[in-house]
Order: structure tokens, then sequence, then C-alpha cells
């Protein structure tokens, strides 16, 4: 209804902030830290309150702000795949040779789609290694396997019913799914990475009758490591309106009339005026920057890096360099 | 400066309109046709003053509206083509063996601005065969050749540099240079065409140096033809805020003290506080609907068998598609 | 062991004709007509002396010889997909429901190995509505879904494992696997179509184990559709060597002394000296002809439309176009 | 006119020696040199009677053989660079400032033969630096441009024709052109690399009028950097045959009659026979490894780099990496 949509529950928490005014929100811990040019935000959403305030269902939500990936210093690339492999290690339990599936969600016909099956296309995948050339293998490996299944109108099956049918005969023990996401601000599209162990939730599909990707569903850990690359035309046309009658009533003098008008107008009057002039033009509307294409291909290899070097404990990148084509 | 900027003289037209409130813009003539669900408008600009109103160099601008183009009917895909030929060729005289050149502008890396290199794609190429098996000519056949020279940020050249140095050693009769271009419109991404018989004018890029490509730059005569692909977020954001001043104002009581508000303030004052809240967040961020891979592919189609059925004259749209691989 | 590898029943048969030097064999029935440029065989496996002549599974290989493509006759190229759809529906056996899956084989990566995932990107997939928007189904359709699940170095799992997980789930009632194949000629490529109503047969890959995808594997029919897109550099090599021993034997005189010894080297002598001299040059080389991104494109769409128009009875081409992107 | 067709004068060299059974070449000097898994050979050919031996102009040509790219080393990769870096500019003479045009030669869209467009793709750009931002010029570097302007089929205008206006335009001080080349063994397909400061020779294309691409036809000196992606079928035809006769006459006894045979038919017998067979069946067919797609990749970047190393003096690998995107 009031609907900025966000998939980074760092922005829902935000915005759950500016609605309720308030510096804290019941039943959502956040934590942040700062270090080499990187932001590591944690939030932990602890109870159904939590749940409601944000619209993000109980877990953990871990988001690294990675603003300094446009001076491509391959230094820096480094450390935020090495921060990612340890947050990504923070949140799952692993036994050694335990299976993991990486899952590249989104339509690799769609550029700002396609993060997902970008991702695979860089996974160290191994798993056939331990089962066909076992002597072949490196003891620091773990068996590793990959799918990008594609989207409903390409498949027409379920996502979520593809990646049960492989994880039923494959048996991994730790699934990570891997996807593009809407973001409030564009600057964040291409420089921020979020990590849930809550996995991904049914949307609001045809019929909204689509299966979730989670433990729940899938029986087994089921992670999800997303980037923004997109953001709603709706939450620019909102932002644009909010900034500027939030500047009419700063610029005027406290007695002015506009200033009365503004603070008069309940915060539900001004809503539903842009709700109705919004939803008529831009409606569903979803905007990209036109370089998504170059934005998000370095994040993409960081964040395969990342859980390369978070499921095969002690590999060097180098090392992933030579063993990928 | 007030800035909301688009390519389309059609709407420049129309943006000059509210601006001055005034049905009639001196130096700009507009007249519009609609049939088979095709709408082509004719923007004459003819005097200096034209020029100045609407900020498009004195010529001729068809647009062709072809919202139709979702629906993926053969038979409206082949009229517009064929439309589109007759456009064309109202705005230019061939002789008979005169030779044509087509460029296609724009970065193939990045895909909204790839719709010069993707019509290319699929022109009809014909000069080869005149020079080296000329007993293999169609007689309704005309030399064709085409190229996509690159950016400026990938070749180190300015582009009218180099079409400038092809030009002078083929020595083609008339140019055509396709292009994508900015709208003010989400809705009309990848459905409305423009043919100008202006060329290009030296954009705004790196040090306010680039080159025209037109008759003035190459020596022969210069139709442009474009398709919007982008908007500019500021333009989203600026429609969005004066939507919903203009909703608040219809909406307030006559007497209301917003309604006075609303109206005390000079255009120019709200003006130069949108200008200032939105250069700051959107600038230069330009946007395209995520699905703009797909969108713009069907009707580049058409902008090359229009091109094609235009500079062969006679030729049939099935032995275009058998020509070409 | 002497080995000129093809994955055609039609050559396999051809070269155990050679080898026999006799006109039938025993176990496999040959009938073959050719009508508007398209040859169709049939040759039918029937008995395990027949499976050991020729090294194919018992069952049935259809082949359509179509090398007109070349000349990109739109009305050419609907026959092929109609007699295509024929054959397939000859073959096969479906209720008026039935879901078909369409698994497409091989790696997109590596170009004339991306037959399969370049047919399904063309296959009309309608599960989804059948699913999700009933009321738009059209009567003729079927429920049709398709994957590419990817290869086995680039997912880490057996092909036929994951499509065993799919259709585990999906339960569809047939399966049509498209795969590209190995031929013997370097003309077939692109100009032949083969279907088997035997599925594919586990291949030789890692360690022999790979699973087959077929009725035994899958509990579902299974429809093999294959196009050659490369020959063993191994084949060039051992044709070449055959072609000119025999036109020395023809030149020589009856009595010259290159006759009898060509004629007294045992067959076996022979093969074996090529054997060795090949297999250490040009072992498992495969080779394709430079231009396979262009050959085969075209053989793609028509195979997909056979598959379109023999799942969905009664829909036309045209309406197949306006119904994919 | 027997005719194993290679680009490589290294295999031309060694055909001519094969021929003539002689060690020493008249007017071909050949030195080598083998340092770290790399052996570089710079075959000179000083005077008619060599350039008639061995079917190529005066001029030098320096072969990287570089097998050890499939272990995807990359130190070893940058030492290919480097390596190919310093035998760039042994060849060449150049100002501190001198401009640069890379030229990428051949067809996007036809894998084999897209290796100038991908080289030219890693190019590190800047003379546009130069002319509009001189202030960011880094003083090691050098205005350096580049185009890959597209086959003759593609756009109806020889390339010479196009290389040739940009060139009079743009006034580079020397041309680099990068191409895909012919080898006779398909193990040299992506492991070798070929410099000359020859440029290109007019080629044997459409009525035989194609213009060369070096310092006769466009003014400046033109360096051809090339590696071979394909091998002529007719090639792996006659090389199977000759092992083939060569292993039979081997294994016979001294005195027997096949050894008789062999020995007394005359070399140009068995080449008219081989000829004849081949031609018909093989005639112009192209062959390449199916994995050419990756076979390629690596061996462009290294050569771009190589490039850019040699033409921006002291700038570091890291460096280069940094600026492209």
């Amino acid at each position: 209804m009031s609907s900025i949509r966000t998939d980074l529950a760092l922005e829902a928490r935000e915005i759950a902030g500016e609605r309720t005014r308030q510096q804290e929100i019941q039943g959502v811990v956040v934590e942040s830290i700062a270090r080499d040019g990187i932001t590591v935000t944690r939030v932990e959403v602890n109870s159904p309150a939590g749940e409601k305030s944000i619209g993000k269902p109980m877990g953990n939500y871990v988001t690294l702000e990675i603003p300094g990936i446009r001076d491509r210093d391959p230094e820096y690339e480094e450390k935020v795949s090495m921060q990612l492999a340890e947050e990504i290690n923070r949140l799952v339990e692993l036994d050694e040779k335990d299976t993991v599936l990486i899952v590249g969600l989104g339509n690799w016909n769609v550029t700002p789609d396609a993060v997902g099956p970008k991702v695979v296309e860089r996974i160290m995948v191994t798993r056939h290694i331990f089962e066909f050339v076992p002597d072949q293998v490196d003891e620091r490996m773990r068996p590793v396997c990959a799918i990008s299944p594609g989207v409903l109108g390409i498949t027409g099956m379920e996502t979520g019913e593809i990646i049960k049918g492989v994880v039923e005969r494959v048996k991994p023990d730790l699934v990570i799914a891997v996807d593009a996401l809407a973001s409030r601000k564009t600057e964040r599209i291409g420089t921020t990475i979020q990590i849930a162990d809550t996995g991904i939730s049914p949307g609001a599909g045809i019929g909204n009758k689509r299966m979730g990707i989670n433990m729940e569903t899938l029986g087994v850990p089921t992670l999800a490591i997303g980037i923004p690359t997109v953001v709603y035309a709706y939450t620019i046309g909102k932002d644009s309106i909010e900034m500027v009658l939030k500047k009419l009533a700063e610029g005027a003098p406290r007695e002015d009339s506009l200033q009365k008008v503004l603070s008069s107008l309940g915060e539900q009057d001004i809503d539903s005026v842009i709700n109705e002039v919004l939803t008529q033009g831009l409606g569903d509307l979803v905007v990209t920057p036109k370089e998504v294409d170059v934005l998000i291909d370095d994040v993409c290899s960081m964040i395969a890096d990342g859980i390369n070097l978070a499921v095969h404990k002690g590999i060097t990148l180098e090392e992933i360099n030579r063993f990928l084509h």
C-alpha cells in the first residue's frame, strides 16, 4: 500500500524507521561495521513483530555495501570476496564433505535479471570429480554442484519445482540461491550484496502461487544471496515527491501558510494522492541504469568467488581462477 | 535548464506547448494521420524561431507511433515497415543506382544503446555484389553498404571522424544514421520511430566537441532514424512531482490555503526546488525498462526492413528474408 | 575398434554394409521416401542381431535429409517442420492433454554442442498457463514444459540425474530430448535430422558411468531428436585414405604389382596402420565447419517448430511465431 | 599447387623443406629460441627466391609457440604477453607520442573468425583522452585507437577501403592488424601467435580483388598479428594419407612388391590422385575443434595485453586491468 518496494532488509528497516519516526524497531536488531571501504550491516529479525514491521521473514540478513567496486581495484575486489565468504560461513554450518548446490535464479535473456545465471557460470563445480575421478580431488574441495533452471515463462515449470526435483535426487546439505533484487535507491545497483539465511519467499507471481525456495519447501538449509539491479519507477517518483515536499516545508518560514498546509495534510492524504498518480503511469515499471550490463559483471564475479572461497575451505583466489575456464 | 530531455521533436513540441500554454508554436508545423494502428506525425521546424522554441534544428521530423507492436502480429509489423519505407522516401531523393551507406550508431555492449548495430545486422548489404559479381545483381537492388563503427570510448575516435573517412572513400549519395533515443515517457520505449532529415546534431559529449553526423559535416544528405530506449530518471521524478502538485491543487477547495499557496508559488520557485532535489540524486541517470532487450528486438527488425524496402525499390519482405542470413 | 564414429543409424547401417559388402543387414529394415526435396529414411532395428551389426539399440530411427535448407526458402522450411511433426507423431502416442517435457541437451557455451538449448529457446511452453491461468489456454494447446540443464562439467551433476529429478516432480507423459550429433560426412552438418524412439543411450563419458536418457532410466517414453554438427577428424582422415587406396587400385592395370599388393593386404592390415597413424594425431578431435553458427541456427528453428506442431495439434506456424517472443 | 594451405611462415618453411628435402631454403633465415615454455621462432624472408619458395612476401615473421596456455597459469600468461610485447617492439620503431591504430579483422558472428574483434575489445584505447581530456593522460600512455570494421559480406565495403578511410583522417603512425589464421596442424589452434611486419597480403576473395592491408595500401607501417583457429579439411586428409603411405613403406620388407610400387609411383602420381579425391569432398572446407570458443578466449586476452604493453611503455598488466572495463 504505502509500498516503496525493496528486497533489502536494510532498506526495509530504514523505511519502517521513516514511517514510524522511531530510532528502534521492535524485533529488529541492527549492527553495522565499516572496514576497508566495505560496510557490513547485520539485520536480525527476531520476532513476529519485527517480521511485520519490515515485511521480511524472521532470520538474518547481512548486507555488504561496496561502493568502491567502481574503481576496479583488484585488491579491493579480493577483500569483498573474502568478506563475503566470511559472512556466508557465519550463517551456515557444514561438515567437511557436505554437498552444496548453488542455484542461479532469474532469466539470462534479460540483463538485470541475469545475476543468478552469471554467478553460477563462475562457480567452481566439483561434485562430478568426487563421483567419477575421486583421485583428482583436492582435499580442500567439497562436492559442489550448480544449476540455472530458468524462469517460469521459459520452462513452464515453477523454479521451486525444478529445484525440489534436483534436491531430492542429489541430496545436497545446503542450497545457496542467487538472485537479482530490487532496491529503493539507484546508487545501490551493483554496489550492495545481501545474504539471507531465510532463503527466498514465495513471490507475487502469476496467480500468487509461486513456491518459495527455502528450508520449508526444499527440506534443507537454504541461503539466499542477491544484488540490486533494478528500482521500481514508482519508487523514484515517490522519493522525488517526498523530497520536494520536505524541501518546500523547510524553505517556507515557520508561520507561512504553505507550512501549515503541508503539516495539516495527513501523511495519508498525500500518500493516497501520490499512489493514485503514480500507479497509473509507473505502476509495475521497473527501471535500471542503462549500463547495468557493465555494472553487474564485476560484482557477479565477486559473489561467485565469495561462494567459492566459502565452500572450498583453504582454496585461494588464484587457484579458483586456474580451475575455471 | 528546466530540462525535460527528449530526442523526439514530437515531445519537444509538446513540452514547448505546456510551457507557453499555447496551442501554436511559431515556426513549427505539425500534422498527424492515424491509420491501421499507426500514427504518423510530421513536425516541420521551418524558422529559427521554431528551432529555438523546441530546441531542434530546422528540418523535418516524422514520428511513427506503433503501440500495436506488442501484439506481435506479423501483418502489423509488415505495415509498419512499409509505412516507414514510404516516409523515408518522402524525405529523400535518390537516383536509380545511387549508393546508400547505413550507419549504426551506439554501443553494442550496452543493450539500450545497441539499436544502431542491431538494425545494421539486418540491412540487405549489396554494394560488394555490384563491385565484384555484377552479374548477380538483381536489377531492383541499389548499392547499399553499412557499418557500426562503435562509440568514442571503444574506438578512441569520434564516430563522426570514422564515418567521414568512410564517406570520403566510398562516396555514398545518402547516409542513413540509426541511433537510440531518449524520450520523455516510458511507454514510448520501443514503440515510436523518428525519422529526421537533419541528421544528428553534435551532442554534449566529452568536452562538448563531438562532431555532428549530418549534411554539414559529411557533405552528403543524411537521414537520422531512431527509437527511444531510455528515459532520464530526472524526467520521471519531475513528471511525478508535477502530477502530484496538480492533483493537490485540483483536489483542494477553491478557497483552501493550499490552493493559495500553490498558486502563489511562482512556476520558477517550484522548478528551482525540483531541480535542486533531482539533480543531486538522479542527475544524469538514464533508466530503461528491464525487458528492453526484448522490447527493441522486434522494432529493430522493422526499422531494418523499412530501410531495406525504401532503398531497394520493388523488393518484397519475403525476398529480404531470403537474402539475409 | 575400426570405428568410423557416427550417431546416425542411417550411416551406421551404411558402414555395416560397406564392411560386410552385403546389401541386406539382418535385423535392420530400411525404407526411404523422397518428396519435395526432403528424403525420409526409416531404419528399424528389430533384433539383437541388427543391434549388434550397426551398434544402435533396437527401435526406430527416422532421418530427414534436407539439403535444400541452404536456399533459405521459407516454404521449404515450413515443409520440413511439418514433415518432422508428422514423423514425431508416427513414433509417439499421446492423449489429448498429456504433458510433454522437452529437454535441450548440450553445452550452450560451445557452438556445435548448443543445438539442444537453441531448440528449447523456440519451444512453445504452455504448462504454466494450464497451471496458473487456465482460462487463457487455447484448446488446441497441450501442457508443454522445457529445460536445458547444462552438461556435467557445468553442473557437477549428470544430466540424466537432473532430468530424472524433474520428471519425478512434473510427471510428463513423454520426454523429447534434443541433442547435437556426430556424423560421418561433413555435408550432413546442419542438413540431416534424426528422430529415434530409443531415447539416448549412456555415452562414453567420464568413468563410463553416464546415465542414458530413455524409457529405462526415466520411466516414461523418450524420443531423441538430433542433428549432426561435428565430424571426427579421424573420420575425415580414414575416409580420405580409403578413397585414395580405392582410386589407386582402380587406376592401376589389373596385373600391376600395386594391384596385387593392395589386394593382398588384408583389410585388417591396412586398418591397423590407419588406426595407429590417426589415433596419434587426430584421436578424439572433433571438427566442425567454421560457419557452424550460421548453419545450425535455421535447422534449430525448424526442429523447434516441428516439435511445436507435433505437440500442439492444429496450431499454425504463424500462431507459433506470434506466441513466441 | 599441391597446396597444404597455411598462414604461418613457420609451417610454410617446413613444407618447403619437406618438398625439397633440403635443410636450407635459399632466402629464408630461421632462428629459434625456447625459454620458460615459450618457443620464439624468427623467420626472415630476405630475397625473392625465399618469397617464392615459401609463398610469403619478404619480411619478418615471428612465431610464439605457447602450448602451456592450456594450464591456465596466470604467471605463464603474463610471460607470454610480455614476450609478445618485446617481439612487437623489435619489429617497429615508434616515437614517444606516435599514434597507433589497432584493427580487428574478421567476422564476430563466426567464432573462429572473431579473433580480431575479440582482441580489439581488450585494447587500452586512449586517443580520445589525449584529444578531449589531456590532463587525465598518464605520461606513459600513447594515443591508441581501435576499430573492428567487419567483413565484406557484412559491410558491402572492402575492409581495406574502410581502414584506408580511417587512416587518412586519423593519420596513425603505425597500424596493427589482428586476424585469425589457418594452420596445418590442429594442435596449433589457439597455441601459436604470429607477428609479421609485412602486414596482410591481398587474399583470394570474391573476384580476387581484395586489397591488402599493409604499408603499400595504407601508406603507414603495418604489423599483422594472428593466431590459427582453423585447419583446412583438405590438410587433414592429405596429411593422413601421407602418413599412411609412409607407414606402409616403412613396414614392408625392403624387397616387397608394395615397397617397389610405392617407390615407383612418382610423387606427382600420388599427389594428383590425392588432389582429385580430396578436392571433391573437402575442397574449401575449413574445420576447427568444437571447443574453439574456449581455446581462443585466453589467447586473445594475451595478445591484447601484449599489444597494450608494447604501445604503452611502462604500464603494468595490473594497471591495464584496472583501465579496462
